[in-house]
């Protein structure tokens, strides 16, 4: 519903894990802000204004003021991976919000920007509601971004396909690694709830022509999701079978696997695990996980007096979602979000939150295309989505469909050669 | 000394820890060979043959016939990560070079030809002084590489500026994530005995304007290296420092540090670790160290009753050698050290070993050069370089003549830019 504008300043603030390209979104706001002529004299958008670590800097009165910030800096901050803002873990509830409806007011901000996972599209979705409420007009907007790719109705959400890039690349490394050298290797890979990261280390293999025939020769050979139940027995069991038959096997393992009652793996394994203010136990910052497994392979697999089984476990933590190696679609999607909803604010729509819908179809040979929609934040906020069932082989693979899903949005990836 | 060239065949191996460019040396000894006739009739060199996993598939026969190895083939091979022909850890001793030489007699072969580290050196040294003494043809070339850049003589080793700029870039992006949602941050980083991998940390330092004046305000900001003594009461102390300041903190330590008597700080903590051929406890592969160091610091810095202060450690692990970014000079430079040596083989050298030398002075703004050089094998053999004393700057960073001696090396970063 398109009303006309209202008069005041603008905010930006950037939420959760950051990722490699969340500062493309930030100044795809700043930039569709700018060609609506916000900080002109006569514009109704006076100040673009930026949230020092999200809503914590707002409700302190810690904010930037970007309307002039130079454009070539601008250029340089979108390609900068992190949040360029800083971010924030702070999940407000209502009495949070109301703070932030009050450092709203007390700035006379009129339009709220928020780049986040569904945690906060929630936060958008409650201060809009509030506002409503109190009938302070605020239009809010939420800007989608996570590396774990889970939120709902998005073909796939800004983060995760240069997350998943450097999953795959460095997966195919550690493959080539683990054949020159034999043996059990694990990687741990980022994802709570969702697999989608994980399964992205399938893009390493090389060749997947022989997916269809029970896998390629390629690695990881193995790979568990947070959707598949974990069972020790079934992994050692697993593993054994493929060491025996080339004494080695290269393994991609979720942080987020759980057992077949959702007990969290890892959870269990850390010692002197931190939890965040969502009550979470951290699971990336910790080599935790990857030793047990580790551990538990060379107990189980050694044979009697001898020699021990070589099982080494990398877990790639806080890197993969910031290296400076971004996918160009990535890129390009995350810094048309935030243009698109800067537009959506400008054409004088009151809410709502920036989805991307895939348009081609997934498996054709042709150019890959999607469109931005908006949807309502109630669509989306705290939501979760997980690896449908026909992106799932079995209880340790990923389908040829998800690989056509994912293949397109990650960039080119070197070729290798095996003699 | 040239001399006349002995008729036979040629076989290249790799060995140690695969790098992310010693594929381009392989493919630079068998176009060096090419070029000079090699399987060509009537040339003395008659066969290329690898070893399959290095000496290991040479005494028991495993060889690969890479004499007419397509030529595109080959390129894409030179551009693959890790050991194409596969590695070895087997540090043979003289009953095994003994083997190693039989089999050459077997396989009629007259050119050796091993790329690797000190240990690969001494291996070719011992076979070479063997073939001396038994009065068998035997012409042994050495080629360097080893990420850990502890090779005497050379200015730097094949492998490690390419691994030198994935801890650059990855240290950048992590320290960007570390000041979005601060904290404590330590990356642990590759090198047993040698920190120039660690020490290349500094160049993700977006600014090292202030290193003079005390250090940049970017990280990371504490750099320990295993040719400094660690002990943990001042490590605690420098952090504590720091994070009193700024409420964050971002370290790169070293897997090798050591405490004042020598004793490896990661050995002492790693349950269930593995020893490899040398004896050697196996640093990487497990996040043990940095998992052991975050629990220090939580533990002394948390005040009582208070919040714990949130400290997270990621171990970069394996992917660091093999990540498929290599750094444009590490591949010019590998394929040279490999065309060099086949160059020295077949004007009639006997034997010796690559040494890269730089030409042009470090820290001055012009462009680098360098050039390769025969050195004898027994000078580099089994040695170990550390970093010297004027790369290091006090007992936690690097000095300015360390970056202006790296930054050549690893190619263009990524700028970044800071709100």
């Amino acid at each position: 519903m398109a009303i006309d504008l209202v008069t005041g300043n603008a905010v930006i603030g950037q939420s959760g894990g950051p990722t490699a390209v969340i500062n493309e979104s930030l100044v795809g706001v700043i930039e569709g802000l700018r060609r609506a002529g916000a900080g002109n004299p006569g514009n109704p958008i006076k100040k673009v204004l930026g949230m020092r670590h999200g809503v914590t800097g707002l409700v302190n009165g810690d904010l930037y003021d970007l309307t002039d910030y130079p454009h070539d800096r601008l250029q340089v901050l979108a390609q900068t991976p992190s949040a360029g803002l800083g971010s924030t873990r702070d999940k407000p509830d209502a009495a949070y919000c109301e703070r932030i409806l009050e450092a709203c007011k007390e700035h006379d901000i009129r339009y709220f920007f928020y780049i986040g996972g569904n945690d906060s599209s929630d936060t958008c979705r409650i201060v809009n509601e509030m506002a409503n409420e109190t009938g302070y007009e605020l239009r809010c907007f939420h800007i989608p971004k996570t590396v774990d790719n889970d939120l709902v109705i998005n073909d796939h959400t800004p983060g995760f396909p240069s997350a998943a890039r450097f999953v795959a690349k460095a997966c195919m490394a550690d493959f080539l690694d683990n054949i020159s050298l034999p043996g059990i290797k694990i990687n741990v890979i980022m994802g709570r709830h969702a697999g989608f990261l994980t399964a992205a280390s399938a893009l390493a293999r090389r060749d997947d022509r022989y997916a269809h025939e029970g896998g390629s020769t390629d690695g990881p050979q193995l790979i568990y999701l947070p959707e598949v139940p974990f069972d020790t027995d079934v992994f050692v069991d697993d593993v054994a079978k493929l060491y025996e038959k080339r004494q080695r096997v290269h393994i991609a393992v979720s942080e987020g696997i759980a057992d077949k009652h959702g007990n969290s793996i890892g959870a269990m394994l850390i010692k002197n695990a931190q939890t965040d203010a969502h009550g979470n136990v951290q699971l990336s910052g910790s080599g935790a996980l990857g030793d047990a497994l580790s551990d538990l392979l060379k107990e189980k697999l050694t044979p009697v007096g001898g020699t021990a089984v070589r099982v080494r476990a990398d877990t790639f933590g806080y890197v993969q979602r910031c290296f400076p190696d971004q996918s160009p679609v990535d890129q390009k999607e995350a810094r048309g979000v935030g243009r698109f909803a800067a537009k959506l604010a400008t054409s004088g729509d009151v809410d709502g939150s920036v989805a991307i819908i895939r348009t081609s179809p997934i498996g054709v040979s042709q150019p890959y295309a999607a469109r931005f929609e908006r949807i309502e934040l109630s669509d989306v906020a705290a939501k979760t989505k997980h690896m449908p069932a026909e992106f799932i082989d079995g209880h340790n693979n990923v389908s040829q469909k998800f690989l056509d899903y994912c293949r397109p949005l990650v960039g080119d990836l070197p070729l290798y050669e095996r003699i």
